[in-house]
């Protein structure tokens, strides 16, 4: 799979600043790191997704705010902290496999200026924990529900809110899975008519229609 | 998509009366009803599913206590009605579109000698009305729960109760639901433990081995 | 393809009065009709989605009201015409065949209490249209782009706003559209990042959905 | 594809120690020798699956009874060996290549308090050697069938007993093999009535299931 | 699905006269007539596959000799009855879904020249048919194996015999069977090394190799 | 499948004349009619693709000159029959069941100012054919190669001449032809570097494209 | 993908020496070995197919007569070089990239007492060169076609001669070629009626009937 | 992914010097140099695509002109800079993910004789720089557009120009763009009328096709 390498800052930068580039064959470290530069003198806000740790050290050593989060792969440089959503979101995942993809997501929602509840211990094998989630998730104005495997949960959690959900299947299983294949069509057939979803393991996606909604 | 006919009967029959044939191109009416007939004389329960109206009225006339289910097309002879089963065996679905296969793994748990609970109204979007089903729930010794779409309900009710599960695709659905694939992926991805699965709208198959395993 | 019936209704009802139950097999038009009448008593606002025009001819016979519209199959009650969007909802696509699934979508999103701004004649291979639509499409909050075949439309709308997208995959096309599923793969992968997408033909969903951004 | 590493015990621990979690990018081995060493303190019995030598030898270290299966990934502390099923689990596969898969159904079966049958060497090819096997198969009160390639072991064992078979499909074959999918569906279209399927390679889950099976 | 008409005879004539044409759409009942009765002048045997009840009456008032055989399609002209295969052909099928397929090998393999074995009634679930069917199937010099849903047969009948097996997957199923796939697959992945496979449902190839194979 | 009706002109019209639309239930036969009609004011040449008898009917009564094409569906009106291609389009295709798609493009290419030639009875079964057609086809300046089944023939067609070929899948085939799948898959793995492809059964646009290669 | 070792000899052995095992995780080299020394005492000729150059130098250790084949990774000792075939086989590939699975092939059918025709040179795009290797062709009794790609030389060859084809489908190629699905249903859907499949680069397989039916 | 490496020239070479042949595992480096030094005495243009960097630097030892373009692979030789084509191809991608296939088209349409306009950053997201990318669009008489993920930029410039479109689907992409898949399927739904696809990264494959368009 090829990595993925994103910038954005807030207030949004002009496309060419924004690009949706990969593969490391292209975009060699110094050469992040050098867009990175660039974009440091426009923006306070910067985020690069999907880098290995020799383009973070790279960026860090020209970008002394800038933070390297190794699940995810997220450098985040995040000098203004000004809260611009108009609520919270809220980040759900269900265990350790679904980490990366639901920080790449809270991340990317930081970054643009959100308050961000990140709920990561919540599946739909256990109905009391999710019960007993409710309050939290109810809090938020929109919710990020990322899910490997069956990808059940952003229809369980779609039924406890009234809210907007957006799913993010992830590509963590194995057999019939086939690479988040399942999880991706168990969203989208969701009886959850408040459920949308993006591409598989894109939590940048997710996190920035996330932001999108909360400033509407 | 082939009907379906299928003979069993209790005490089991030797396998030449068991046949999982389909196609009313070749089992016509009167070969069914002929059949039915013959087993008629060796045993007092009789399920034959995925019959035609024409079929249950050629049945009826031979056969008198043959009654017909039309929203699954299942016609039962339940002349012994001893119930052999150590336990309950629950049936559930989650509205209107599955019960025509919910009904036919009822039917087959019945006729095999079982006590069936059926919950025909519940499903992952309230998690509320799943709480609400506990108790039934975990009354029964094995579960068989049918749903289309995402696929999400057997490893929600797997979650409840710790007897086994078996996932029943259903074919309803449409777009990315590709006609019960969806649901089947789903199922075999569950995060519960005890879920198995069975063919897509195989309501009989799931019906026989939940009998099966509540005699043993 | 199963026919998909979905009652909604403003404020929402509780959830066993929305239900997205299908094959006409199961719900005659009689019990349509008959749940209409009983949420006429307590909504002012109905929707009945893909309905056929026996049901329709029912469901006016009791609710004086209610209008139908033949391409989509939807059935209005819109007592309540208040509008409860913050802002307009655009709903785009680029021909006659999408026209149902649109059409779905705008009735959603009006009986919820949305101003709708329909543009049914863009399309990816005429640029300069694409343009000279600009303004209209800046002026909604949140946009539903319906497409068939390729289903390039929502990337190309979502890079020309930066408000969020709805796309909905339709399964118009034929060969190597396989119903769908290419237009939904191609949304999947769209480059805007504010793109998220809907199960294929799902009209209603998109609707819903963006009735729930319109309203945060 | 993704490990995944398994925790059970017997008598089944509350549901946050039970996780299906996987990637060893996220659990590293000292995570999981962390959790084993607190499992250890209140069951006599735990099971960790597609563990690598790594983590094997970290566990090893802290809990002195437990054991590597180096062939499966699985680490077994079996400190309780009481049996509580009612009759014997069968475990079946056809060869070398399928043993792996067979091994993590039978030391899950072991721990969670099973006597196992393990009959590795007979295939649908060999139609004596399935024949000379019928009286060891019948003895199981729930048999585990494992198979790769066309999956076909299942239906022939279903048909030559009247218990329970749990078909897994493993990932083993080449070309039309497509990694499982061949074998699993195979089985979801086996004509033994008394089948069922989980995921591929999932010895773990069907080694689960038969043990609940066997204690009903 | 496309039906097909096929005509050969024996000795083999010029591809002009061979050919594997289709929907019924361009050869009119009138045009397939026309055909047979030219090929009649010039052949003592012809097969047409495939053919309606009409096409079928329109041949059999232009060839007296012609026999229509309803489940199959076909129609025979069976003048030279010489039997030219050094051995016999088995066609082996597992019950009445599979017939019409299985009768199409048969009728093909006969009007080419040879003696046909026809086994209806063996399958995979039962290993003491199978086993009983050991010497009728070891007469064989050539066996073509007709099964659908999990198409499990054609390994097991591989095992236990030495000589070519031709295996025919046909689109006898429902749900995961995918019109036939699951059957492919499996007989794609067989053990037995002395499978080789046609297309679903081409009962017509398969009696033609085995015939050309009788003849070497 | 929907149909597609197609309108186009010579010299093009703007893009709102050309339109790719599709499923009868949105063009009924009198708005094609009245689109014709329109067209037939400002061009001498008109061509709808994949028209009903019906919809032939009603355009013939409104346009002396327009002529209906039952295999294909299409409806020529062909008034400047000026030839501005600069040299022969080829379009070649195996057999009958092939026609209709060829007989699009031919008539489009036709439509378009191009002198054809119509090579329908040559297939990769028989290489002496193909060889006998080989002068017909270097004569060519594009060919367009029509092939259902295995898609074989284009590749052996490039490889005979040095022009461009354009290969159109056709969905005639069974089985796994998989309504054309494996002819697309078969052209786009073809060895000759001079082949390109269209969708499946899209004589319309092989043709079109054709036409434009022929005049650059 | 899984490599596989395969023994088989001449005349054949006793089912339990035949084994079409996998993975080296399983067999180690010194296993192979260890089996291949057995099996020489019994049986002249042996093949092991798919085994790396370290099995390979154990195996030759053991075993003088041992000749290693590094394309294809098959082992073969050829002790009795006795013609049984009663005619020829040809073996044929288009080039260089096919030549591996066309060498196993042509092992396994030397070593089972085939005399062989390896033809590595022709491919559907060169017309002329298949016409010139067209006495060769005819001089087989059966023919192995190898290709990857396309997969449409089987058919083209098919029509060039009379006797039975065995295709087999390479996993060679790229993009659309999907790992050999596409030359696979390419081969299935092929024109000519003498032609069978088997696996994906099962060159084994095609050798092993080969031998069968030149010896039937 | 099997690299390929093509040997073309100008005037084309008779066919046995252009080989779609692959994987290095074959030709090994000293084959392909020797195969370009033979090649180098009849050809003043040579290409060898997707070789690495070892391939290339033997190939430079001997033949001095030769020059390496590591990110696409590409080795030329361009020893005949004669124009022939009759105007100009441009070859257009997205970003630099895309490059590297952009370039092997772009030097495969020098190296055969064309004046190439490389327009490299131009996406469907942006319809501005689209716009004022439109007057070096018309300039050309074939355009080559490479795209992954979507794969709509084919769609919107083919709907910019009227000159022949040739879209070349990439690999890149990730989740579910399935290695290309989504942009393919994109591609061949296009509803640009003047769009034809190459298979998947078959950069040569587009070049050499728009070579062939350019000299008619």
């Amino acid at each position: 799979m090829l990595p993925q390498e994103l910038l954005v800052s807030l207030p949004p930068l002009p496309p060419e600043h924004r690009f949706a580039a990969s593969s490391g064959r292209f975009e060699t470290p110094g050469q992040v790191a050098a867009i990175a530069t660039r974009l440091a003198k426009i923006s306070k806000n910067i985020l690069i997704t999907r880098a290995d740790a020799r383009t973070a050290a790279l960026v860090k050593r020209r970008i002394r705010k800038a933070e390297y989060f190794p699940l995810s792969g997220a450098i985040r440089v995040w000098g203004d902290r000004t809260v611009r959503g108009k609520g919270k979101i809220a980040v759900v995942c269900a265990g350790t496999s679904d980490i990366p993809v639901a920080e790449e997501a809270e991340i990317t929602a930081q970054v643009m200026g959100n308050d961000v509840i990140a709920i990561h211990d919540i599946g739909v094998a256990d109905i009391h924990r999710l019960m007993s989630n409710r309050e939290r998730l109810t809090q938020a104005r929109v919710i990020v529900v990322v899910a490997g495997m069956e990808g059940a949960l952003p229809g369980v959690v779609g039924g406890m809110v009234s809210c907007p959900v957006i799913a993010v299947p992830t590509s963590v299983g194995y057999g019939a899975s086939f690479n988040g294949l399942a999880a991706l069509l168990g969203m989208l057939n969701s009886c959850g008519s408040n459920v949308t979803v993006v591409n598989i393991d894109n939590g940048f996606g997710a996190g920035y229609v996330a932001s999108l909604i909360n400033r509407v």
